[in-house]
C-alpha cells in the first residue's frame, strides 16, 4: 500500500532568499560570522580558551566554524548530542552536564575512544559508574565535579564534597579530574547590566572561594570551565574561568536580546524563521503560518522583524500549535497589517529548544540561500 | 577527518520497560487501544464520520490503527506533514487549514494524485491559487469552506462571505466545493463541563444557521466537519456536524486531563516521557534528564506519575533546556525524593508539540517494550 514520494526542499542553494518555504530557520551568515569571530577576539584577548556550547545549535557545521576560528574544542548537553560531532570530526568535547544509567556511561565511554571527552560529576556513584564503563571499553575519561555557585540545580556546595569527589576520581585508573565546572544559568537571563555583573562577580567570588580551598588541600584545577552568552564579559575578566562555553551569542534571540548591554562585547540577531501570512479573514488581526511546533515560547513570544530591526508597527500576539496571530501594535492603530502571503521574519524567543524543532538550518547571504547546514543532533535529548 | 559511529537505539523490542534510555515517549498500548476503541464507538454509535487529526501524533501507525477500526480517514494541518501518511497508504487526508504559497499549492496538487486530498480556504485568492496547481499537477482537490464560531482565528464570518467562496470554487474545474470546516480550539481547553457544553452549543448554533443560510441559496454541504477531544462529546450530539477530528483522545495530557468531564466519554492517559534522576546533590530537590528539549510546556508542566496515577508526593517544578526540577509537593514536607538513577514517569502538559520533539514512540505492553513507532511526520511543519 505504501508509495514513494518525496517532500521537495524548503530551499535550494542559489535559490533567492524571499522564496524559501515556510517556516523555515533562516541564518543570516554575515552576522552569524562576525559574531563567531567576537567572542574568539575576546576570548583570545582575555587569554581565556573558548569552548562553544553545541546545546544552542546542534550543529556540526557551527562548530567546524567556531574550532576552525580557535576554538579548543566544544560542550555538549546530552551524551547522544555528542555523537553527531564526533562523526564530523570534533575531537575534544565537554559533556557539561551529569549523566545517569550505564547505558549512558557505555555511549560516553565509547565515545571517548574516539575523542577526547569530558564530563561532570557531583556524586561519587556517577564516578564509579563511569570508572566502570571506561573499563569496559578500554577509554579514559576526563572529569570536571561541578559546584554549585547560585543555580541550585546540579553540583555541589561544600568544599568537603568536592575534595571527596576528587578522592573519588583519583581512585579509579581510567578517570582524571580535570578540574571544576562553574556554571550559573539565571545570571545569563537578568536584565540589567549592572545586576548581570554583580551576579556574576558573587558566582566568581564563591568559584575562586572553592578553588583557594582545593589548592590549600593541594589539589590544583586544570581547567576551570563555565560562564554563558549573558555573563561571558564578565567571567572572562574574573580570573577564575580558564575557559568560558557560551552558545547562544551565534544567534542571540529575543530574551538575550532583552538584556541590557553597556558593555563593549555584543551580538548581533543572526536567527530567524521565515513564515508567511496565511489568512486575514479575522481582519483585526492575520494569521501565520509558524506557531510553537516551529519555535519554543517558553522565554517569550517572538518578536516580529522588518528592514533589519525589530518592527514598530506589529506584534506576534499568540502562538497556539501551527498558528502565530499578529496585530498591529496597541499604539500604532493606523498600522497597516501585511497581506496574505506575505513574508513576516521573526526573532525566535529562546534560540536553543527552537533549534530543536528543526532539521536545517537555511543560510543566506546578500538576499541568496548559501548553506544549507543539518541540525544533526536534533532530538539527541538522551 | 568524520568517523563512523552509530548510536545505540533507546528501546529495543522485548526489552523491559524500565530500562528504555531516557529521555522517552513511552505509548502505553492498551490505554491507546482503548481510547480508539471508545471514541470510534462514540462516533459510530452517533453515526457521525471520524476522521482523526494526525498533528496530534505524527505518527503513521497510529493513524492506520484508527482507519483499521473505521475512520473514514485522516486531518493533517500542514501540506508536508501529509506526504508521510500518503506515503504509509493512507488515502483521504484533509488538511484542516488554509495553505499560502505556490510551492505549498503545488505539493497539495501533487499528493492529490495518490490520495483524496481536501484543504480548507477563507479567501478568494487561495482558491485560484488551489485550481492552478491542481490544473498543472492534473489532480483534483476538494475545498472546504472554513468558517469562524468563534475562535477568531481562520475561517469567514458572514454567510455572504461563504458564498462568494462556494461560488469561485464552483468556477474551477480541478475543484470541488465539499463543505464547511467549523473548529473553535479554544473550547477545548474550557475546563468546567457545562462550560464547555454551552460554548459548544453556542458554537453549533453559529455553524447551524450558516448551513442554513447555504441551503436557502441553493448549497447543500455534504460535509461539515470539526470539534475536537475536548468538545467531541458535545460535537457529536449537536446534530450539524457530519464528521468529527478529534487528535489528542489517543494520549490525553496534563492539559485535557484538567478539564472536568462528567459526560460518559472519557479517554486515559496513555502518553509517558521516562526520565531519570540525574543529580540529588542540592537536597532539597532532585534533577530529571527532561527538560524544555523533551516536553512542550505552553500548556502547563508535566505531571508525574506514579503506580498509574498523579503522583501526591512530588511535584516537576521547573523546566530546564535538558532538566526538569523536581520537588515535594508543599504539603508533603514528609515526602521522600527519588533517588539518583530512579525513574519518574511524565505526563506532558501538551501533547501535540511534545510529540514534535521526538522521532520515535516506544510502545509498551505489561512491562515490555512491543514497538517502536516513528514520528514520521516529526519536524514536518511547511
Amino acid at each position: 500500500m505504501s508509495i514513494a514520494f518525496d517532500l521537495p526542499p524548503a530551499a535550494r542553494r542559489g535559490q533567492p532568499a524571499d522564496t524559501i518555504d515556510t517556516p523555515s530557520l533562516v541564518l543570516d551568515l554575515d552576522a552569524f560570522a562576525r559574531n563567531v569571530d567576537r567572542m574568539q577576539a575576546a576570548a583570545s584577548q582575555a587569554n581565556v580558551k573558548l569552548r562553544p556550547h553545541a546545546k544552542a545549535h546542534k550543529c556540526p557545521d557551527i562548530s567546524l566554524a567556531q574550532v576552525a576560528r580557535g576554538a579548543v574544542g566544544i560542550c555538549c548537553q546530552k551524551v547522544s548530542e555528542a555523537v553527531p560531532f564526533v562523526r564530523a570530526g570534533i575531537r575534544d568535547i565537554h559533556i557539561s552536564n551529569q549523566i545517569a544509567g550505564t547505558a549512558k556511561a557505555a555511549l560516553l565511554a565509547d565515545l571517548a575512544r574516539h575523542a577526547r571527552i569530558s564530563v561532570c560529576v557531583d556524586d561519587p556513584a556517577q564516578v564509579d559508574e563511569l570508572a566502570a564503563a571506561a573499563q569496559v571499553a578500554g577509554s579514559k575519561l576526563d572529569v570536571f565535579v561541578e559546584i554549585n555557585i547560585g543555580q541550585g540545580r546540579c553540583g555541589v556546595s561544600d568544599p568537603a564534597a568536592v575534595l571527596r569527589l576528587v578522592d573519588r576520581i583519583a581512585a579509579h585508573g581510567p578517570l582524571a579530574m580535570r578540574g571544576l565546572q562553574a556554571y550559573h544559568g539565571g545570571i545569563q537571563h537578568l536584565r540589567g547590566w549592572q545586576e548581570r555583573r554583580d551576579a556574576a562577580a558573587q558566582a566568581a567570588d564563591r568559584t575562586g572561594s572553592i578553588i583557594a580551598r582545593l589548592e590549600a588541600a593541594g589539589v590544583q584545577c586544570e581547567v576551570v570551565t563555565g560562564g554563558g552568552s549573558g555573563s561571558v564579559e564578565f567571567d572572562l575578566r574574573s580570573g577564575v574561568y580558564t575557559e568560558i562555553q557560551p552558545g547562544s551569542y551565534v544567534f542571540m534571540d529575543a530574551d538575550y536580546g532583552s538584556n541590557a548591554y553597556t558593555g563593549t562585547l555584543r551580538f548581533e540577531h543572526s536567527l530567524f524563521i521565515a513564515s508567511t501570512v496565511m489568512s486575514v479573514a479575522a481582519g483585526d488581526r492575520v494569521v501565520v503560518d509558524a506557531g510553537l511546533k516551529s519555535m519554543a515560547v517558553d522565554s517569550g513570544l517572538p518578536w516580529i522583524w522588518t528592514d533589519g530591526a525589530p518592527s514598530q508597527m506589529l506584534d506576534y500576539v499568540a502562538a497556539n500549535d501551527e498558528h502565530g496571530i499578529v496585530k498591529t501594535k496597541p499604539g500604532n492603530q493606523a498600522g497597516v497589517l501585511p497581506l496574505l502571503g506575505d513574508r513576516v521574519m521573526l526573532v525566535p524567543g529562546h534560540c536553543d529548544p527552537t533549534l530543536n524543532l528543526y532539521d536545517e538550518i537555511v543560510g543566506i547571504r546578500e538576499g541568496v540561500v548559501e548553506s544549507i547546514w543539518p541540525v544533526a543532533a536534533r532530538g539527541l535529548s538522551r
